[in-house]
């Protein structure tokens, strides 16, 4: 108690945040469009975040280096140099015309918390590494997780032959960087020196921000799969043809998309998505005789994706024979659900606790580069409240200078009282 | 009885609908395009069909000529020169990738059923012109009956300044080819000239196909209007969005399409269709924020389209206001019904019961010229069965040479009976 007690006397009241937010505001000044942000894998300005978080994490007085896949990495050493490291992470990447907290917040915040713990000259058994990831969003090279990845010993040699838009592979771009790609596999880590790894990463969701609450704990990546889904059924006059004996693709999607969000309501943490719907050469006076759409269902674990999919399939292909058309289900992505270790999850819940805050355990929607340590390591990943409805990926992404200074108490809370093994106690 | 069967007589079974499919192959060896059959309005390929329609009239001694807006005109004359004229119609311009028979088919009968009575030496108390419109499927500039809408003095002089897609005018294109686009007006026909109009038609969809009848006798062309449609509701990201806190622009817009094609089967003669459906710049892993979709709505009469209307939009506004999404109805195009004539309904059955075919009624759901002169003097169509299904509007458009063989012999006898006055019996 003495320890937390004494980090948290150090700042005034709110200037955690305010610092957080301005920093983050400091760095979206590089982008590479006008409106909205935008930093994307190795362009100059993803070099340039990248030496400006460089310079602050040397301020900070954290040994740093940048890596050869990008990754910015500042260590707050430990007494023992051999002591393992505790990882406190996320990436400085972005989607396009982003908002300016997606990754940069978890970055940020340990990137103050370090700050306010090294003023208090403390001394930990286990090195704290933040590290910030180059690449997690996979704009560039349609591939996620390149930063991660490489750390966690994850990384696929074969993303080295991916093009970019312009066709240049990924492999010839880090070598321009200065690197070469045939070392990036010294870049992993071993298991054995790692203590774990935290991430804080904004909502991206409006639970939080329905419920009043400034934090969460998440409880784990929710599986993923996805498919495109076709239909085909038999284009005609919209005059000629008697409802009777249409066999209209776009009306048989219809259903299905209606009984996809029927379905996913049924169970607490799964999500059903048809976000793209088309009728190819759809015209307003043709019964659609082709309809495509897109399909996403995610749950906290694999069983339920599972069983929602089953569902999903079977009752699309009831439709399908009842109306007499066909439908193709494509897997095109299948992510398994990485549970958050138990022992992070009571840390962080002591942490919350103590910061006078009712923990609230929900599962992330969405995926982080916490899922690639999460194979690795014991993980834990803190979620802080989104306002404008929990908009992200857009400019209207937001975050309170009040909230960031609550999850940067609370991160140094659990830094200074982290237990890299399972002995966690409130 | 005695005309008919002399008529009849003059052709081996079968001989006329072999000389019509052999006339309409060999008009769609001119082409816009290699694949399927394209003649769009005033075109080279769309002159040297006029030209060759005019040769083939020629032949069959009738009067021709090719008016200002390119329709040609062959008339079989009345012994008064001063005598009414029946008009029997249909178009020679396609849509692209057409198939051989839409319009063409109804102009090449009533030629082959001009030379058989012509063979004859028949004269009739009414002259008969044999008009083939030049423009009816609106291709080239977006503006639908040109043809038959100058004959029948409704002709829009505004068309006029409408441009293709090269940017010419229409007027300037008519004045290319020799006519003065001021003297438009003085084609109109005067309605007391006129003593009927007929149209043979092929039927574009599939209701003779499935009773195994060769023709049908139309009551009407059908009323129509139609919409573009616009959901609104919130996008989100497709992982973090919980099913209960979505307002999801796709799912809602299913519902409204699911209802639109449950409403439109409740009325014998009305359709309902979405043609195209869209979810503006959507992504597998987004919440649909906006759904867009057209909707065509057609009935035998303006009643039914209205109540259908109706409730087709009151229902969509329920389902906006409990999903808490904006629906917005955009109408594009309204055409009243046009009834075909009863006494022209009467003759058709009269010969089609002669030729041993039960009559069958049915309603138009697509457009045709007659729908123009339907507003001007009786008019009556008749229908000849579709193969594959009923397509049309595609080179898998078919019609039988015995179809075509017993529509000629229908056409020739209700020709031969016409009786002006409404005055038919069997």
């Amino acid at each position: 108690m003495s320890e937390k007690a004494s980090v948290q006397a150090a700042a005034t009241e709110g200037a955690l945040g305010k610092r957080i937010i301005a920093l983050a505001t400091k760095l979206a000044e590089w982008s590479e469009t006008p409106d909205g942000l935008t930093c994307t894998y190795l362009t100059p300005t993803h070099h340039a975040v990248a030496a400006e978080l460089q310079t602050w994490m040397r301020n900070a007085s954290l040994a740093t280096h940048i890596d050869g896949v990008g990754n910015v990495i500042g260590r707050y050493t430990a007494a023992d140099p051999a002591a393992k490291a505790l990882i406190v992470a996320s990436h400085y990447d972005t989607v396009r015309h982003a908002g300016n907290y997606d990754g940069r917040l978890g970055i940020l915040t340990c990137l103050v918390a370090l700050e306010e713990i090294g003023k208090n000259g403390l001394k930990f058994p286990f090195h704290v590494d933040l590290i910030a990831f180059s690449e997690e969003e996979g704009v560039r090279f349609s591939a996620p997780y390149i930063g991660s990845s490489a750390i966690a010993g994850r990384f696929d040699r074969r993303f080295l032959q991916l093009r970019d838009s312009n066709g240049q592979t990924l492999g010839d771009l880090i070598f321009k960087t200065g690197f070469d790609p045939e070392t990036l596999a010294s870049l992993a880590r071993n298991p054995n020196d790692i203590a774990g790894y935290l991430e804080v990463h904004i909502e991206q969701g409006p639970v939080l921000l329905r419920e009043n609450l400034p934090v969460g704990i998440v409880t784990g990546i929710a599986g993923a799969v996805r498919y495109e889904v076709s239909v085909t059924g038999a284009a005609g006059h919209a005059g000629t043809v008697p409802m009777g004996l249409r066999c209209d693709a776009g009306a048989a999607a219809a259903e299905m998309i209606l009984f996809v969000e029927q379905r996913c309501a049924q169970a607490p943490t799964l999500v059903g998505t048809v976000g793209r719907i088309t009728v190819p050469g759809g015209a307003i006076n043709v019964i659609p005789g082709r309809c495509e759409f897109s399909l996403d269902i995610r749950a906290g674990d694999d069983a339920t994706v599972g069983a929602a999919v089953t569902d999903v399939r079977a009752e699309c292909d009831r439709i399908a024979r009842r109306r007499n058309v066909a439908v193709i289900f494509t897997e095109v992505q299948r992510h398994q659900a990485v549970p958050c270790s138990a022992h992070m999850q009571a840390q962080l819940a002591c942490a919350v606790t103590r910061a006078g805050i009712t923990p609230r355990y929900l599962p992330s929607g969405a995926g982080h580069d916490a899922a690639v340590f999460g194979r690795v390591t014991d993980m834990g990943m803190l979620f802080v409240r989104c306002g404008n409805g929990g908009i992200s990926h857009s400019p209207l992404e937001t975050v309170t200078a009040q909230d960031a200074d609550i999850a940067a108490r609370i991160l140094i809370d659990a830094i200074v009282n982290f237990a890299p093994a399972r002995r966690a106690s409130c």
